[in-house]
C-alpha cells in the first residue's frame, strides 16, 4: 500500500496487535476514528497518553492504580482480613462489577504452567504468604478460572495455605443466573447436582 | 465499577466506540495496552495524535492523505484519464493492494439511499462530472459493492455519464479466486456462467 501516508500505516499496524482486532479491523477502526478525527480521535489519543503517562501496578496487589498503591489497598473500609485471589486484573474488575466482595485482592498474573515455565515465584504466591501475616488474613477465597489451569493453580495455593489457620474457599460451581439447563456443559450440570442445595 | 480509575474507564469508553470493538473487548484492549504501556500504548498515543493532527480529506478525490491532495492526485504517473469510483477510502485501499489499477480515484463516501436520504449532491456526483471535463477522463470504472446500494448507486451514475463520450465498465462478476463452487452463493455461480469466458 505504497498510496498510504507511512503514519496511518504505522497506526493500522500497531492496532492489529490489540487483542480482538487483526489487519482488516484495524484498517477499520482507522477508518472510523479518522472521519471522527474531532470527535473520537483526539480524545483517545490524549486519555491513553493520559494512562500511559499514570497507570501503574500496586506494588501490594497488582491492581492497576495510579499510585503505587492501588484505590482498594488504599481504602481502610476493605481491611476486613478477607483476601480474594484472582488471575489477571480483568478478574478483579469482573468481581468487583459483581458488588459482593469487600475485601482485599492479590492478582496472581498467570497460572502455573510447567510448559512455559510459570513458577510460584512468577505468580507472586511468596509475596501471598507474606501478606497473609502482614495484613491479618483470616479468610482466602480463590476465584481462578474454571480451567484446568485455573484448578490446578488453586489446588497449588490450597496446598501452600493448608498450614496457616485461614478460611479457604474458592467460588461455587453450577448453574449460571440466566443459564438454560439445555445449553449448560456436562460437566456444570453434574457440579451443579452435586453441590444441590436443600430447600 | 468504583475501583477502577477515571481516566482507564474512560479510556474503555472511547475504545468501545471503534468498529469491531465491544465493552468487553475494549477492557481486554486496555488491559493489554497497560500491560504493554512503554512497547505498546505509548507509540500508540503518539502515533494517533499525529495522525488526528495530520490526516486530512483529498479536496479533489476524498482519499485520505496527510495534505490538500493526496499522493495519488499528486501524481503525475497516474494521470492516465482513467478514474475509479469507489464507495469508501476502505475500498480505495482495496483496490490499491489489488495493484492492477494506475489511474486515479473518486471516492463517493457511501451509497445513494431514500431512506436515510443520501442524494447524489452528498455523494460527490457533481463533483465528478466537474472532474470528467478537468482532468480529460476517458475511462470510468465503477467498482462499487456488489450490493443492492452499489449496483443502485452503479445504475445512477451510469446513466449522469452516458451523455458523455467516456468508456463505461464495472467490476466482473464472478467466481473468486481460491473460490470453491461448492461454498458460493446461486448469484455469483449464475453471474460467473452469464459472463463466461471462451477459451
Amino acid at each position: 500500500m505504497a498510496e498510504t501516508p507511512q503514519d496511518i500505516e504505522e497506526l493500522i499496524g500497531i492496532m492489529a496487535r490489540l487483542p480482538g482486532l487483526g489487519p482488516r479491523s484495524a484498517r477499520r477502526a482507522v477508518l472510523t476514528l479518522i472521519k471522527k478525527r474531532g470527535a473520537l480521535m483526539r480524545p483517545l489519543a490524549e486519555t491513553m497518553a493520559r494512562v500511559a503517562e499514570n497507570a501503574r501496578e500496586c506494588v501490594n496487589c497488582g491492581n492497576i492504580g495510579t499510585g503505587d498503591l492501588c484505590d482498594i489497598c488504599l481504602d481502610v473500609g476493605r481491611a476486613t482480613g478477607e483476601l480474594c485471589v484472582v488471575e489477571d486484573v480483568a478478574d478483579l474488575w469482573a468481581m468487583e462489577r459483581g458488588q459482593a466482595f469487600k475485601g482485599r485482592y492479590h492478582v496472581l498474573g498467570g497460572t502455573l504452567s510447567a510448559l512455559d515455565d510459570v513458577g510460584p515465584e512468577d505468580l507472586g504466591i511468596p509475596k501471598l504468604r507474606a501478606r497473609m501475616a502482614d495484613e491479618e488474613i483470616t479468610e482466602v477465597i480463590l476465584a481462578l478460572n474454571a480451567t484446568v489451569d485455573g484448578q490446578t493453580t488453586a489446588h497449588y495455593i490450597a496446598d501452600e495455605l493448608a498450614a496457616a489457620s485461614v478460611n479457604l474457599s474458592s467460588l461455587a460451581q453450577g448453574v449460571p443466573i440466566g443459564g438454560e439447563l439445555d445449553y449448560l456443559d456436562d460437566g456444570t450440570i453434574s457440579a451443579a447436582l452435586r453441590a444441590r442445595k436443600r430447600l
